[in-house]
This record gives C-alpha cells, sequence and structure tokens, in this order.
C-alpha cells in the first residue's frame, strides 16, 4: 500500500469548492483561509486521511485521479469537459500503446488525460501555434511526470503534420475543417477523428467536410450531465446544470 | 500499417442498424440480406476499405473499436452504455497499471472495456454468482485475447472479495448497498467505487451506505447523450433519444 | 354535474397506446381488436366510468381534454407538440378575448388549442395556402365546435395579412423569415411573434430577421420532456424519450 | 390600438436581469442606477416605444405578458416555473369557464395565471392556511385586477375543500398525498389533478396514493428548458441551465 511522499500530489478536500492539489516537497504548509495545513507531516500517512488546520477545521487528504489534476490546470483557455473528454477516450479506444494526435495543445488538459491513457506504451503528439500556451501546457505536464509520453509542436498544423498511422486524432480549435485533409494523412486507416465545436455552425462546417473526405461512420453528439442530489426520502436533481459546453464528432478514415 | 489477418476482428459497416464484427477465420463468407460478402478476399488490405457483396452492395470494412466489440457481444443482461462507462473509466483513471474488482460479471461488457484500458500492466478481477452469465463473458473475452486481463471468480462478492489494495470497483446489481462493506476492504486506500442503478431509490439507499461507512466525495450523476444531425443547412437533433439508462454513483474510500 | 350525451366527445382509453376518441352519435358502437363497446349504453352516465366490451374487456371513458382532442385530429403535417404549443400559450398569454394570427393552418391542431384558449371573446386567424390542409383543419375545428372562433383564409400570407392590431402570432412553415415584415403589421405595439423551427438554421435566420426588423427581447428556447415512471421503490425515467421536436422563437414588436 | 395610461402596467426593459414592472400612477419616476426613467411622460404613447434615462441610458417600453407579471411577484415561496406551469395549463385545459382548485396560494404567481386564464367565465379557489403568504398573493392579485376571479380562503384543505364539480386542482405544497382524497370530493368526474414536488420520493408517494384512490392515466413528467443563443454563424445553447424545478404529476377521476 502506498503512502504520502515528500512528492506526492495530494487532493486536500473540504467540498466541491474548497479544494486544493499540492506536493509537501513544493508546498510544507498549505494557507487557506479555513487555516494552515501541515502537509510535511502528511508524509509517510495514508492516503484518504483527514488532518486538521491550525484552525481545527478537518480536510480530507485523497489521492487525486487524473481527472482532479487536470481540472486544477493552470489554464488560458477553456478545457474540454470531463463528460466530453470520457466519451472521446472510449470511442477512440485510448489506451497503452495509442498513438494520438492533438490540435490545439490549449492547456495541456486533455493532452494529459490522454498521455495518461496511452502510457506507458502509446504516445500523444500536440500541436499548437500558440507559444505562451504551449509553455503553460508543457509545464501541467511536466508536473504530473507526463512529458515523456508527449511531444509538443509550437506549429500550426494547417502546414502539415509530421507523424504517420496515429490511432486516434483530437481537434480542439475553430476552425476544425481546416485541418481534416491533414489529419487525414497522418492517421491510420479506420483511425478517429474526433473534434470539439462549441456551435452547430461549426460543427456542420466539419461534418461536412470529413464527409468530403472520405470519413466515414461521422457522427456528432452532444452529452449533458445532472448532478442528483441522493439523500434518504430527499432525492432530487441539482437545481443548476452546465446546459452547454460543445458538440463532439467523430468520424473514421476510410481509403 | 496494420492490414487485415486471416484472424483480425472487423466491422463489416452498411448502416447503423446494418453491422457485424465477425474474423475471415471464422466467417470466410458473411451471409447477409444484402448478399454474401468473400470475407477471405479482404485479407492482405487495409483496414478502410470497402468490398461488393455478391448483390453488388458496397459495404464499409473497418477496424472496430473496443466500443464497437462490446456492444456486438453475446449478451443476457442489459449492459452498461458507453455513455455511463466512458465516466467511470474516466472517474476511475483506469489505464495500465490499474486493478479492479467488478460485480457482477453479466455479459462481460464492461470486463472488457477496463481489461483493455488496464492493460498490459494492470488486471480486473471480476465476480459472479451466475455460471451461465460468466461462461457467456468468459468466451466473449476470449475472442478479444482479453482473457489474461482478467480473473473471473463464480462467487457472490456478499461473502468475501479475495484481492486488496484495488485501484477502484465497479458495482453493477440490484443491491450495491449490499456489497459496501466488502468493496471497502479491497480498495486501496483513497480508492474510488463506482456503482450503476436503474432507480433513484437503489442510488438513494447507496449513497446513504456509502456515506455511512467512511466513503467520501460521494455523488450520483445521471448522463444524457443526443445525437445531432449535422447537415448543410439542416442541422438539428435527433427526433429520438435514450431516456435514461443508469444513475451512476462514485465516491472514494476514507480511511 | 355533466352527463355524458349523444353529441359528448368521450375519450375511451385503455393504456396510452390504445386510446379512441369519439361521439355515441357517430359511433353508436366501436369496433376494437379488445372487442366492441357500446357507446350508446354509455349516454346518461357519468364521465369517469369504466364499461366493459363483448369480449369482457374494461375500458374507461372519460372527458377528453383539449390536448387529447388535438393529438387524434386527422393529419397530413407534423403538429406542434403540447410540451412546445403549452409554452407558447402561456407566453402569448392566449385568453380569451385574445386576437392571434397563425400561419401555416396546418392540421389544426394548433389552432384549435388557440381557439380554445382564446373563446368566448377572441378570436384566431388562420392562413394556409395549401387548400387540402384547410380543409382538413376546418373539419377538425368544425367537429370541436370551435369554427366560430377561427376565420380561415386560403391565402399566402406573404402577400399581405389583412388583420390589424392582434395580440400575437404563431408562425408553422418552412421559411418563417419571409413573414416578419407582414407579421409586424398585423401585430398591435409590443405584440409577440412565436415561431417554430426544426432546423437550428431556420432559428438562426429567423431570429437575425426579427432583430432587423425591430422585434425585441428576441429568445430561443428548446423544450425536453421526460417521463418518469413513479413506483414504490422503483422510480426511474422513462427508457425512450422524444429528443427533439422544434425550437421555439419569441419577439415582440418595439416602434 | 390601446396607448399607455395612468395605471397601465409598463414593462420596463433593458436586459434579462434589468426589468422593471410599474405603473404612471404609482410611481411617476423610476429610478435605476441606469438613471432617472421618467414615466409620467409615457402616459399617451404607444407600447414598444423606447425612452432615455437622465443618464441617456435608453430602455424599451414593452406591455407585460402575465407570464412577465407573475415572475416580479413579491414572493415569500419559491414560484411555480413557467415551463411547468404551462404544461400544466394545458393538461387541464384551463380556459374561459374553468373552475379550478388550489392548494397552496404561496405567493400566487400560479393563481394568478389560472385565474388569467379561466376569467372572465371561470374562478380559482386558492386555500392556504399560512396567512402571511396568502396576505401578500391576495395584494399581487389585486394590483393586477384579478382579484374577482379569485376566492382566497384561509384553510387547511386537508380539513375538507368546499367546492364541487371543479375542473381541475392543482397542489403545490409538501405533502399533496393527504390532499387526494379531498381533491377527488372538489373534482367533477373526469377532472384532472395536477401536483408538483420537488423530490423523487414526493412524486413516488403521491402517484401511489392517486392510484389507489381511484385516479386514472396518472403519469409524471420533468420538464427541461434550454436557451438557445441564435446568431449568425455562431448559434450554441446557452451555457447554464436550470437543471431541475419540479417534477408534475397529472392523473384524472375515475368513478
Amino acid at each position: 500500500m502506498e503512502r504520502i511522499k515528500e512528492d506526492s500530489f495530494i487532493l486536500v478536500y473540504r467540498d466541491r469548492r474548497r479544494r486544493w492539489i499540492v506536493r509537501p516537497a513544493d508546498t510544507p504548509r498549505l494557507h487557506t483561509h479555513l487555516g494552515i495545513l501541515d502537509c510535511k507531516e502528511l508524509v509517510g500517512k495514508e492516503f484518504g486521511t483527514s488532518a486538521k488546520t491550525t484552525l481545527g477545521d478537518e480536510l480530507l487528504i485523497l489521492r487525486p485521479t487524473i481527472e482532479d489534476m487536470v481540472m486544477k490546470f493552470s489554464r488560458r483557455t477553456q478545457v474540454v469537459y470531463p463528460k466530453d473528454l470520457a466519451m472521446i477516450l472510449l470511442k477512440c479506444g485510448i489506451h497503452s500503446g495509442s498513438r494520438v494526435f492533438e490540435a490545439g495543445t490549449g492547456s495541456g488538459s486533455a493532452t494529459a488525460s490522454m498521455a495518461y491513457m496511452a502510457m506507458p506504451n502509446g504516445h500523444v503528439y500536440s500541436y499548437d501555434k500558440n507559444e505562451s500556451f504551449q509553455a503553460v501546457a508543457k509545464k501541467n505536464l511536466d508536473r504530473l511526470g507526463l512529458s515523456q509520453f508527449v511531444t509538443f509542436k509550437l506549429k500550426d498544423a494547417k502546414e502539415g503534420i509530421d507523424e504517420r498511422d496515429l490511432t486516434a486524432a483530437l481537434l480542439d480549435l475553430g476552425d476544425p475543417w481546416e485541418l481534416v485533409p491533414n489529419v487525414r494523412d497522418c492517421l491510420e486507416p479506420s483511425g478517429m477523428l474526433a473534434a470539439v465545436t462549441p456551435t452547430t455552425n461549426q460543427a456542420e462546417r466539419l461534418v461536412e467536410e470529413m464527409k468530403s473526405r472520405s470519413f466515414v461512420m461521422v457522427e456528432t453528439i452532444e452529452i449533458l450531465m445532472r448532478n442528483i442530489e441522493a439523500r434518504a426520502g430527499m432525492t432530487r436533481p441539482a437545481n443548476i446544470m452546465v446546459g452547454h459546453t460543445v458538440y463532439v464528432t467523430f468520424g473514421r478514415k476510410a481509403v
């Protein structure tokens, strides 16, 4: 059973809005408005324990999941939501050995999730033409120890994609239809293209382009997730929900 | 670039309702109401090609994804839908090296998906007390070459779970609350329990039991997926959608 | 308390799929695959009673609501669904005294619902250029005794709307944007335009046209309705639901 | 064409969050953080005009709909949302002449909407045991000129409902199942009971009680409404939506 180490990430949790991810090595003392938490003292303990702040407030100490990690990334761009990313990972079948193209890198949250699923035998190739975005993403991936499974390229994928015979490609940029010919070149036969677009107009234009470029089984989906407040005798859905993030379009390369 | 072999699974696709998964070795000639397809002739060709039946109908020949495969399993039980399973895989962070408990095995569709994500370094332990269900599941996994990553046990998990320090557990049975104490024992600290339940009453009872057994960050969600028919100038959601499958409950083991 | 008369409409109900609306005067004996029901014998009884067919099957005899009636109309066109129509009626505030424009008439289901709400002091003006559609609608309204509250016009509203100072207008045709200037002329200041469109492209074009023609508070909504199967200890949403009917756009005339 | 009078209600509108409903007689000058609006000067103008504040900000002057009015009621209780109320009004067929029971009165928003639809020939009987709630509701209805169509009773409907042969009944209280026998007595045969409940547990208990008390065609629904941001080339649903308000249960009285 793994115990908390100096360089383990720990999820310090009070409730949905008050949660932190830190490492004892970097953050020996975590300052919160609930008091100070001594993270050094947690080293050697089990994950799942709880600890008190200097103000006597009790906080849970958990091992962060990959979802916890990427939702806490420094970000300058909108991230792909877990509800959408989950479906992309399953439909593309990303697992150890998968080789995946991505554009753009953004904050690296999808990059990290895909690298996590593709390791140790797979790899992610992530293109972005914005240097500052990619610098943030690289730092995010470095901290997670996932950089060895990712090749970052500071490049506009419209000018060409260097890789060949990839398992899948994820497009998260404003004009994904512009990349369809190049993505086609980089995918293995029957390889999967996935793209996220906020508007119906983008989805429509992308689908038309994919169909005209020999992508088959092209489909667009929308995923809605609702929290259910399950409590004895008082079960009901949450009052507020996310009404929209993106449409997700999938298609496979035919030859 | 991998080409179609004698023992490759191929997805023969016409449209959403007319699709088959076969291996040339087992099914040299595929008989459909669209005519007969000579599968032997496909050996050596690329995935993504198309082929004509004896009646002149053109069919796509694709490499099936893990989603395609499990949705075609022989089944005697309701399967976990991809929209729900995807979220479980991501939230539990199942990837190479993960060690996962499952009850019940059912048709093995979740078993196969989890094994696919956990290979080559992880493992799935799948319990079911119904011998005939598990026999079908075993056969399904064997065909996919995933059996080496799964240990099937013909056992009621209420009588005890043999494993310890597992990453995650998936419960898909009528009374998941009965298993909470044993699941707690088999999980590593901070390990994730996921459970699917069709009714609100089951979700409610499960959540109460989990909270009383030191599970934390307990949450129940509902996922709706809608197909969007994206076409130039005529984009609209599909008329009919799946209105409900299951509620999915998550929680992490505290110590 | 009103009792069943010769010319009362009665809703004969077994379940969601087996329901009929008839009048004893027209249908003395109702032939169903559950046997024959003697409707003449029901005259003088209370609504809410039940009656046996010749095969011994028990059927409920209820007074049909306006929703029951219009959903059973003879139809050659798609009808506006109750979930969408209900919101239109409330947002437009259609009640006794309201004067409403409609194009096209279609099967008359929205016409009948609006006339029912606007009676006895209001009126509906319903335009359609298709003679056979309007003939069916007229017959539907006649049977309901609502014709006195409706003026049907066999006319393309693009060529002009004769009425002025109307409370509200409902557009249910393929190119509602073409009618915006004429609808503007027929509405009273601050009057409400409501339109239903199946595609996002139509909603988009309509909204742009309305905004450029001094309509204000323009908004488009989408309504989803799901059946819940509430049963002791087994409550859950229905498996299948309607995923999409139309987008509904509203706006008010500014001067 | 009706013009703005001293005692007309006017909707002063800037955007979804900045809207006011006032009467020039009561509020000659409307003070807002966008400046002061001279409402007296609006008298004699058409609805649908716009007017400038002292700070030069332009505001729309519209005729409020019944929906606008009730959503601006003083309230001490949760109101029935328009999406739910609309469906209740249509399913119950509330129009001129309908006679409706309601418990509880709450802020009177449903009371006002039902009275508006039932006038001039119908009536609403609204029971509440909380004096201060009903006082607020009465004042709300008085201002709208709808009081003549409503009889308020300061009474617990569990102790009996005085009316008979009503068209429909709306229940909006925590334990609607307790009222089912009395509601049954007050409804005409085939009359409709509608009830709103936030939790699945309440819906479940209500449905069981209704079925055991000879209500038929009992059904529970859930309505979701999503705003669509329709704009040229950038159409998409709104990011945030209301995830849940209430379940709505309907049933008809059999004899």
